[in-house]
Parts: structure tokens; C-alpha cells; sequence
């Protein structure tokens, strides 16, 4: 990789003061981190070998951080159900069936998915990972794999703590660094209390993250109150789990006070999805509060089947629209807060701010440009009372991504994928799901509607 | 216009039974009206002189319907007040010295943007609309211009009733027939009652629509009451309004029962503004009510300063998730339902529904094609079972619109705008906003903050 400056229009930096540099530009190392930022004439005179490439009509920003999603092939099939219904009748039948080679096409569909729309950065809870973690090598993207991981008589169909370590051990840090593996959790009541145990463990002494889904609906907060007597985030912390190396938890919509603390105390990161939380009904999280006490929170989109798409932008855009209506405060979280937590604030939350998140000298270059062309951007006012945030949260769409770099390695380019064959990737997807829902259907008609869980709660 | 059949991988026809044809054809007549419908070989073979135009990896359906909508220059730069408040601080004052240049600006901005994200037909509220006029006649949207009408001493910097009617004068019936001119009014404060009065009689003289803001907010309902002793939609009904040709009523968000059967007995279509209604923190419109009484419901994006862009594919996924968190019901607002308010629906509300909103026979040939070769579309599943409404719904955005054709003109194709010169509007309006702040600027500092309504009802 050769140095390489690029210089845009528009330069958003999200460092600490949420800095515009108009004419901006970035100084791209040939170790793909960031080697210089400042105005484009500058930064060329101070660089005068280094070749330039002239973004014209385009705004140069931080990569997104989707600090929440699941690689599937289920979008638009899994609809009009409440989280726990939904769960047993279309998801947890699909896991019991779902093979190795499908896993991987999803990942490759849904990274595919992410890099065209400016994500450089993914958190995926996501089966047979291998196919995952070999996606996310060849396509470029920047991964926080996370094995769906179930201990309990009741879901021996999902993986297991001994396949996420083995993944941990193959995986962790591969990539050159973009690859990071973590001990996941489908949800606590997937896992028995040894299993809960190792998770917290094996994230200490591989020293990487633990994640699970928490307080995404009023069922799974009063099913908690019900079996242990406490509310979610209350047990996690009774149980060791929040004992882990670094925790990011999913959801967080239906939160006491006293839970709040407890995230705040034990440094817990969450990720916030709004458009899911909507769509399946879950509610609207306490964003504001959180944020308001230090808890770094990021936006995910979940997966392709609570969504129905993995647009980091749309996400932001409901972020906002949810605050504002859930609370009737058109004031409610304002679009820098918005751009924070799909940018420095998601990467916190996931413990690598110190790599990614921002456009600042020293951490890896994870880059997008966007279209400034477009009526969705015009007008575009630079300057202190400028609009370009305002436009960011709530006009722009994954579309206008026109160029996508990870690690100083441009795998979007005019908006095509570079990295990969998508026309192929999309071919084998369409192929590959008739297939599955074959055997699913098949499943339920040999066993029944899937699981116990809801039927009979106390069996569990 | 010659005729031509265009064959695509799947038709939506959006009739009566949202019928979808795979490989599907239309034939587009010489007089841009749909001569036939039906499978690509049974339309070849009937037709065989006829030039067939192959739309590969492309979903056909109706171009979409935005039921409530302004031209405007202010996107990103009028942010995070509730509607009173941020009418006065922003917009009246934006009304009192924008110039009839500005506002054709706008208006050719804004049609770029709509016919570029699959939006053939547009309801405009605006002002200075000779402009919007030549730019729908231009651009070849199909046009319903609404003048931003007041006829009242505290706002006598709007459009005027005589204004508004030679404006009907000249343009009603205009460009072939795609130009309407309906009655505008902002909103009942802003007229008198000679005003009311005559909007009712020109409406029905010309026999043209009606066209106002009700019942947006809570402030709006309970000023009503405060000054009528009646709700919105009984006071419309009072003082005559409703007795015009055809009423439509942007917003519709608080309302009473008895309103609800004063709009479906006299057959008022109400046009939704899920993305402006949230933003605005005004509420969520009871649309599953209104649809279950039979009302005409259309969804809009409203104005680029309360959404912040036109894109009616993300004003339908807004409307499906608002339901279901509004209701914390999963199963709220299907996906068909959300389908028919963005085309036939919304065709409906504007009493338009005999001309466009549907592929059908004799109809206006208002067509979009859609990219299906994108993630976002992937699986695809068609037959009984299939996703393609979900994905519309939940997955789709107005970039993925490849081809926009209004009465049978072809005025966007592969992405880009055919009509009109994008960049050129893009530059136009990039220059005249600095401007137009700085004589919104000259007129506050001059006047003090714009007018008396918030500040003082009672003066009213």
C-alpha cells in the first residue's frame, strides 16, 4: 500500500470538537492508518511526493460503526410478529437448520451490504463464523464476530462456548487486526448458570468482549423479574457476566433507574436500534438518559430480518425521529449526537476508539466519501451555523456513499464493490433460500413450533 | 410518442388484489396512457410491431404518490423546535422576502429530487408558483400546485386568493393535463372568515381541490378550541370548508372520533406524514382507524425543512415502523397497506385515482422501475409467499429507482435525471440561499421575531 492523500470538499473529522475542515484533506500511511489531517493546500506542501486524489463534490467522514447486526437471508419473510413470537415461529427454527455455506453467503450479502452503504466497522452475532470471519478478510470490513451462542437443553441448536473459543483461537486478530472475535450470547435465558460462568471467564482471558441481546422487550424484562427475581441488567451483574473483559449489550429499551447506574458503573456499552426496536414493537431506549451519564452507546441496525436493511444512515435518521417522538420533544437528541454515535461513539461502545471512529492521526484510515451532488445534500452550508450534520442525520441514505475505505484499502470505489463479486454473492443468496426454508419447513412439520420458551416458560 | 412494451422481471400492478405478474410487460401507448398489461410473451405475441425495451434485474410498478409536500430551500438549517415555534422562527420570515426566482429554484430542486426517488406525481404547497408551474410543465412531474394561501392582516406576506386563482387560471389542466391547481390555505388562523368563505366557492367553481394543514399538533388542536370552542376538523365543517369540491388535509395526527366520522361522511382524503410528524414531535396520526372507516389516505414527505428529503420509499417505511411503536403493535399497518397509501391510496386522496396510482389499463402510464439486483433486495421471493412487498416497505430507498416515466415519457433513466440539468439546479440553489438567509436576517432584525401568533393568541 502506497501513501496517498485525499482531498474532499468537505472534511468531517469526528475528533473531539466535531471538526469540519472545508477543502479538508487526509494523509493516508502506507500502513493504512492516518498519517495527516488538515486543509487539502497545506497537507499537499507539506507532502509534496505523496500523490493526491481530489474528491470533487464529496464529503470525507469517519466509516460507520454498526455496533449491532445479524448476517442473514431472511429479510422480508419474518414479518409482523412481536420479538418472542417471531423468535420461535421464524428465527429459532432457521437456526436448527441452517448450514455452514449459508452462513458464509449471508455474511458476504450482508458485508457487501454494509460497505456499499458507508459501514467499515460490524458487529455480527451470527453463526458457523468461520464463513463470517473468511468473508470479512476477503471483502475488507472491519468485524466484531460473535457467535450466536446457546448452553441449554432447550437450544442445542445454536453454537457453543467450545466453538467460540476454537473461533477465538483461529480468528482473533486476524486480518491484519481488522478480524476481532468475542464470547457471545444469544440472550441469558438461552444459557445455563455454568455456561453464563465461562462466558464472563473466556472474555477475560482471550481479553475480548462479551455480548448478548438484554431488555429489548417488556415480555424479556418481566420473564426475568419472573425466573430470577430481578430485572435484566440486575442479573446480569448478580450472574458475573457483566465480570466480563468489556460488555456491549443489545437494546437496553425497557431500563429502571437502578439498571441505568449499573451500565453506568460497570462501564457497559450499548448498542441502540431503533428501526428494529420499532418494527418488532420492543419500544423506544432511554437514549438520552444514557448518553447524559457517560454510557457510550452506538446505533446498530440489527440484522436484515428485523430491519428489513443494514443503512447506517437510515438508522441514524430514526434515531433521531424515535427520540424526538417518543419523548414529543423536537429538541431531543440533536444530530451531533447522532453523527457521535454512528461514528467515535459506536466505536467506544465496542472499546476501539483508540483505532477507528474518527479521522484522526494515528488510528486506522476507515473512510467514507459521500456524494455532495445530490438534491438530498443541496443547499450545503459549511461554517459554524452550517447544515452538513443536519443533512447527514436527516436527508442522506447509504446510496450516496460514493467511496468506502478500511484500513486504508478502498473496497467501495463509485459506488461498486471492489472487493468482491456482489452480482455472484447476490446469485447464490437467491439460490441458497429456498433451500433452507425448504428443510425449516420441513423441521416444523417433524417437530412442532419450535421451542419451548414461550409455551411454557417454566419448563425452562 | 411511439408506443413501446417494457418488460420486466416482476410487475406490481397495485390493483385491486396487488396483483404481481413475474416477467411481466406493459405496453405504453402513443398517448402515454398503458394500452396493456400482462406476462412479457402473451404482450409480444399480441403486439409483435410493438419495440420492446427489456428491463433486466428490475422490478415495474406504479411511480409513487406524495400526497404533502413543499418546494424549499432550507433543508438542514431550520432544526429542533416544535411546528408554532419553528414557523416563526424560521419560515414565516423565510415567507415574508423569498423571491419568485428562489422559489422556482426550489420548486426544480425539489421535482429533481422527487422524480429521481420514484415520485411521479407531487402535491405542492408553495409560493410564487408561475415557477413551480413551468418547472412541473419542464421536468414532466405530475403536478397538484397548492399556493401557500393567507388571507389575514397578521400574514399578508403569503400567496393571495386572487393570486390563487389566476393561478388556476393560467395553469389548471396545464402540460397535457399533468398540471393541476387546487385552493391552498396554510391553515385555518391564517384566513378570515370572508377567506373561508371563498375557498369553498372557487373550489367549486373551478371544481378543484381544497387543500390545508390540520390538526398537526396539540397546539393546533387545543388553540383551535380556545378560539372556536370547536376541534380542527369541526370547525373545517362549520365554516364551510368542507363543503368545497374535494377536500384534502395534511397531517390529521389529533383527532377525536367525531372527527374521524366528520372525514370519512364527508369524504376527505387525508394525506400522512410519518417522517414530518415524528421530526416535528407532533405525534402519530391514528392511520389504521382511518383506513378501517374507509378514508382516502396518502402518505407525504412534506417539505425538505421537516423531513429532510423526498424520498417516499423511506416516508413508507416510517409510516409502517410509527404504527407499530405507536401501537407497540408488531402487527400494525401491514405492508400491503403501506404499499396502497404510497400509490393507489394516495392517487385516492387526491381524487386522482381513475388516472394514475395503478398499472392498469387506460390509466396515465406513471411507471417506476426498481433496481432488484442489490443487497437491499436479496433473497427476492416471488409467488403467494413472497417478500417483494416487505422489501418495498422495509428495504427499498429511492436510489435503488433506475427508470421514472410520467405519461409516458422517460424522464429518468439509469439513476440520472433526463429532464432537466441536476447540476445546474444543484449550483443555482448552493447560490441563492445565502442570499435568501441574508434578507431573512435584514427582516428580523428589522421586525423582531416574525409575527404575533404564538406570542400573543388572543391578538389574533
Amino acid at each position: 500500500m502506497k501513501a496517498l492523500i485525499l482531498h474532499a470538499d468537505h472534511l468531517l473529522t469526528m475528533d473531539a470538537e466535531n471538526t469540519i475542515i472545508a477543502n479538508g484533506a487526509v494523509m493516508v500511511g502506507s500502513d493504512g492508518r492516518i498519517a495527516a489531517t488538515g486543509t487539502a493546500p497545506d497537507l499537499m506542501a507539506r507532502h509534496p511526493g505523496v500523490p493526491v486524489r481530489r474528491l470533487k463534490d464529496r464529503l470525507l467522514m469517519p466509516g460507520l460503526i454498526n455496533a449491532h447486526a445479524h448476517s442473514g437471508l431472511l429479510r422480508g419473510t419474518a414479518e409482523g410478529l412481536p420479538v418472542w413470537d417471531w423468535l420461535q415461529q421464524h428465527i429459532d427454527p432457521m437456526h436448527r437448520v441452517v448450514s455452514a455455506e449459508e452462513a458464509e453467503i449471508a455474511s458476504r450479502l450482508c458485508y457487501a451490504e454494509a460497505l456499499l452503504s458507508g459501514t467499515t466497522t460490524m458487529v455480527d452475532m451470527w453463526r458457523h463464523m468461520d464463513g463470517s470471519a473468511r468473508a470479512a478478510a476477503d471483502l475488507g470490513i472491519r468485524a466484531v464476530l460473535v457467535p450466536y451462542v446457546a448452553e441449554h437443553p432447550e437450544h442445542d441448536y445454536f453454537e457453543t462456548l467450545d466453538a467460540n473459543e476454537a473461533l477465538i483461537q483461529r480468528w482473533h486478530g486476524g486480518a491484519d487486526g481488522r478480524i476481532q472475535v468475542w464470547v457471545g450470547l444469544e440472550h441469558m435465558f438461552y444459557a445455563t448458570p455454568q455456561a453464563w460462568e465461562r462466558c464472563a471467564e473466556m472474555s477475560r482471558r482471550y481479553e475480548v468482549g462479551f455480548h448478548t441481546h438484554s431488555n429489548e422487550s417488556r415480555f424479556d424484562v418481566e420473564e426475568t423479574v419472573r425466573r430470577y427475581g430481578m430485572r435484566p441488567v440486575q442479573a446480569l451483574e448478580a450472574f458475573g457476566l457483566l465480570d466480563a473483559h468489556k460488555v456491549l449489550l443489545a437494546h437496553c429499551v425497557w431500563l429502571s433507574d437502578d439498571e441505568i447506574d449499573i451500565l453506568r458503573r460497570r462501564q457497559v456499552g450499548v448498542a441502540h436500534n431503533p428501526v428494529s426496536n420499532m418494527k418488532l414493537a420492543s419500544g423506544a431506549a432511554p437514549v438520552e438518559a444514557l448518553l447524559a451519564c457517560g454510557i457510550a452507546v452506538g446505533l446498530g441496525t440489527d440484522g436484515e430480518k428485523e430491519n428489513n436493511n443494514l443503512d447506517m444512515f437510515e438508522e441514524m435518521k430514526t434515531a433521531s425521529l424515535l427520540a424526538k417522538l417518543s419523548k414529543l420533544d423536537a429538541a431531543a437528541l440533536d444530530a451531533w449526537s447522532v453523527c457521535r454515535m454512528a461514528t467515535i461513539g459506536g466505536a467506544r461502545s465496542l472499546g476501539l476508539d483508540t483505532q477507528t471512529g474518527s479521522i484522526e492521526t494515528g488510528k486506522m484510515a476507515d473512510l467514507i466519501a459521500l456524494r455532495t451532488d445530490t438534491p438530498r445534500m443541496t443547499p450545503l452550508l459549511g461554517g459554524a451555523g452550517g447544515n452538513l450534520h443536519h443533512n447527514l442525520v436527516h436527508a442522506v441514505q447509504g446510496g450516496d456513499v460514493d467511496m468506502t475505505m478500511v484500513a486504508g484499502r478502498i473496497v467501495v470505489d463509485g459506488g461498486q464493490l471492489l472487493s468482491g463479486d456482489l452480482r455472484e454473492t447476490i446469485a447464490l443468496a437467491n439460490e441458497a433460500v429456498p433451500e433452507l426454508f425448504r428443510r425449516r419447513a420441513d423441521w416444523l412439520r417433524n417437530h412442532g413450533s419450535a421451542n419451548a420458551l414461550h409455551r411454557d416458560p417454566a419448563a425452562v
